[in-house]
């Protein structure tokens, strides 16, 4: 998606080797005409499937999927990453990675929001290693819903996550795949 | 707000004497519907104001947030609730006690987003004690920005921070306010 591309040209920044700042319009500042665009072209992606609810995973996720529910008019649902006195009772959990805060934790959905009636879109921000995106999935297979497309803002298509669950059988669609990138001259390859 | 009081009347819970539970509409599952009607009943109620930016803080208020925002056209910043390696550079920081999880958090905004040229309107999803608030307030004041409207989905009126921040001359607009709730009989009354 070329606006996203040229966002992500002109405004992210590399760190650490190989993260992606992009708290400038994505993850801490928000650019809703951005996500507006990026919501249009995840419909115009997966025109046919009928999802019955979007499911994300806090933070940066919700803002991404926010406006995806809103024009298909479905329910969102953002997996919580740490139990809170405000869920109880019966919850989907797994354990997840973050590869960008050095630390495990679990991702947890409440069973009243996920069940074996559901075709369910995934909607969220990164996409490198892909254990995020294994705990929503492992989330949704305890639903037993069926999970029927993944649209993801931002893949790192050198860590291979989107490659070993495309292998799978997974529907991904990333907005922005990025092949390549260099800390010390900045410098972004996307995908053709 | 009626449609939003009429949700609460129907599906929030009570939990631990006055914690209500609204996470099947508004913070685990979210209805849009319901939160694109708050988000138009926010813009009325502000009607005439010049705002720059709208504030929230993670995690349920970026949703709230983000209607708004794509509705006025205007940058949405989510404060954040702990330091993050995706996070570098200046910021303004403020302590802020969350009584629901029981721990003491700081929340930090980049100096890069918010200014003394900003007009902000501040949204979130409960006021109570107004800790998290006064945490957005403080980091506001740090960055010279001047607040001209608060807009709150639920204030519990029983406790004390709507009345205060009122008192110190800040314009909050709280969609539902509740004067009393018991857990035993799961009443919930509402400010009239």
């Amino acid at each position: 998606m070329k606006l996203l591309k040229d966002k992500i040209q002109k405004l992210a920044q590399i760190k650490d080797g190989d993260v992606l700042k992009v708290d400038m319009f994505l993850n801490h500042q928000i650019d809703t005409k951005l996500l507006d665009a990026m919501a249009d072209e995840f419909i115009r992606r997966f025109k046919g499937k009928k999802f019955t609810k979007i499911l994300t995973i806090e933070t940066s996720g919700i803002a991404i999927a926010y406006p995806v529910a809103q024009k298909l008019g479905l329910p969102l649902v953002f997996a919580k990453k740490q139990n809170s006195v405000n869920i109880d009772g019966e919850m989907f959990s797994a354990k997840v990675i973050s590869y960008t805060h050095f630390r495990e934790f679990n991702v947890i959905v409440s069973t009243k929001y996920l069940n074996d009636k559901d075709n369910v879109l995934i909607i969220d921000d990164f996409l490198a290693n892909g254990s995020a995106l294994r705990g929503l999935l492992s989330i949704c297979q305890q639903a037993g819903a069926k999970v029927d497309g993944i649209g993801i803002a931002i893949e790192k298509h050198f860590q291979k996550g989107g490659t070993e669950l495309r292998e799978q059988g997974y529907e991904i669609e990333s907005l922005a795949i990025i092949d390549e990138i260099d800390e010390k001259s900045n410098k972004i390859v996307f995908h053709e």
